[in-house]
């Protein structure tokens, strides 16, 4: 495992063949917008290049994919952009997982799985991370490129709010706004942050009446049951700003969604308003993930799993 | 009346004493950074400077508030900053909306009551036009000053998602968050954007729920009846974020809110997602705005108030 500078990973792609771009399973904004952006990098320079998602591109992104088909070939080059692990490949894990040549990743938790990694963890988005690399690379920026970019960002920064966001992100926002004046950045940023289905927000509404407040209101617990999956026609899978619905109200440090996967197994998603640390919280039930941002799975009746949370969480909040 | 540029207002900050800075009726974010960020750049000069608003700050803003309180004095300068008409001095326009010295502000609609004039209208918001203005100036930033520009131009912009977050709002959001790396800016667009009260949450599902869909889902209407506002508890007056509630579904065009101000006056708020001017629609019924962001005042009952909007928005619909 090689881990790449700027110079090399353009180096690497000037002298590339025929790639697959593989982008993560349960695709958003940013690997899209990498993949894409990529795929156009290298077909400027008359390579051969495809994006390959395990899963279908949400509707919502259509606008980054080319107009033209991508044909097929037999790749000769296998690149990841934003796949932390080759386990997000889903479907093409096992194909390609142990076959990547260069993977492109922002995350912290990146797993080294690819021969060469160009690693730059500080960044926003992959997409930033891209920006920089094309730049040196002396790429052509068109509108097609910038339009993927400015998304991936964007989308990871839940539209530069997030602490991800960085001077950084404003300066290359700044220089793509700047290039590309008659991209319709806030039309995107509609699309991408505001619309929803009525569906959406009928589930929304379903939840924030189901929305249970804990230990003075500094928790709040959203059981997703299998009768409000069925009343409000939510797709429980949905998890996009779903989880972050339960840190909305006034002076909740930790919000907790519970989804019902099967009848006794539930789905737990954990998210900290500041400074308590829900990764800990989940590890003591099972689970893991970020500080900001955890999971667990949990067994038994509603009831059970509900006080089983209770009590991780009042033992987290004594001790942030 | 006299039109300033960037030096000549700098000459003027320069050479005032004992200003009284005064903020519009309703405050935002952005009258209140720019408030608080002039005052205390007027004091790093070593003048006596007060803000002053016609209504009380909302708590959620108070974070920008200096923690010395301001002592009183006979104000001999008398400066406006985010205040396109002295009608939105509230009740300080009797007193002072015809002597104003100084009015700094970016709304293209300013009706220059002011002695002398500073008017970006290419600027996100009135702290776009400060920043630069205290770059002119020499100012020596710190945290607090920082903390109310970056609040003016996140509140102004929607959190750089509106269309009037530019390439030079980016950058200048770069600049600051680069001088001041300690500022909780995620934390601060926490706040803005994301906390709610439970009552506004139950509100707003209400409003979902009370949503009508028109002419294919292309427009939306909400009644907020004194009924639902009793029943919700709901403030009919928080209008932040309450019109927009109307777009939010895929598809629309058109959102319309209508608020029951008195039994049988009704205030109508209308936004357009595209390209239909709800400016020009107002108008028809004896209102007017912005053309992505207007109002009327109807009189009637519920039911011909509803008839009225809705023959002017098919029009509108056809224009467009």
């Amino acid at each position: 495992m090689q881990k790449l500078d700027f110079q090399q990973t353009a180096e690497f792609l000037r002298n590339c063949e025929d790639a697959y771009i593989l982008i993560h399973q349960s695709p958003d904004g940013d690997c899209i917008g990498s993949g894409y952006s990529l795929q156009a990098v290298l077909r400027q320079l008359g390579k051969r290049a495809k994006v390959l998602c395990p899963d279908e591109i949400p509707a919502k992104f259509s606008f980054l994919l080319p107009d033209t088909p991508e044909e097929d070939f037999t790749p000769q080059t296998i690149i990841t952009v934003d796949v932390a692990d080759q386990k997000l490949l889903g479907c093409y894990a096992e194909q390609y997982g142990g076959k990547v040549d260069l993977c492109i990743d922002h995350h912290i938790s990146n797993q080294f799985y690819a021969a060469r990694t160009l690693l730059c963890a500080d960044a926003s988005a992959a997409c930033e991370v891209l920006y920089k690399l094309y730049r040196h690379m002396g790429v052509q920026f068109d509108e097609p490129i910038a339009k993927c970019l400015y998304t991936g960002i964007a989308t990871d920064t839940g539209c530069f709010r997030f602490s991800n966001a960085t001077a950084e992100t404003h300066r290359t926002a700044a220089e793509i706004m700047e290039a590309f004046p008659d991209i319709p950045y806030s039309l995107i940023n509609r699309w991408m942050f505001d619309v929803k289905t009525p569906e959406r927000m009928k589930a929304e509404c379903a939840m924030i009446q189901a929305m249970e407040y804990h230990f003075d209101g500094k928790c709040t617990m959203v059981c997703v049951t299998q009768e409000l999956v069925a009343r409000t026609g939510m797709n429980p899978d949905d998890t996009d700003g779903m989880a972050n619905l339960a840190l909305q109200p006034e002076g909740v440090e930790v919000g907790i969604t519970v989804r019902e996967r099967e009848a006794g197994v539930y789905k737990v998603s954990m998210r900290a308003a500041n400074d308590v640390n829900v990764s800990a919280i989940c590890q003591t039930l099972g689970g893991g993930g970020h500080v900001k941002a955890a999971g667990c799975l949990l067994e038994g009746t509603l009831a059970q799993v509900r006080t089983l949370l209770l009590d991780a969480v009042r033992k987290g909040l004594e001790n942030a």
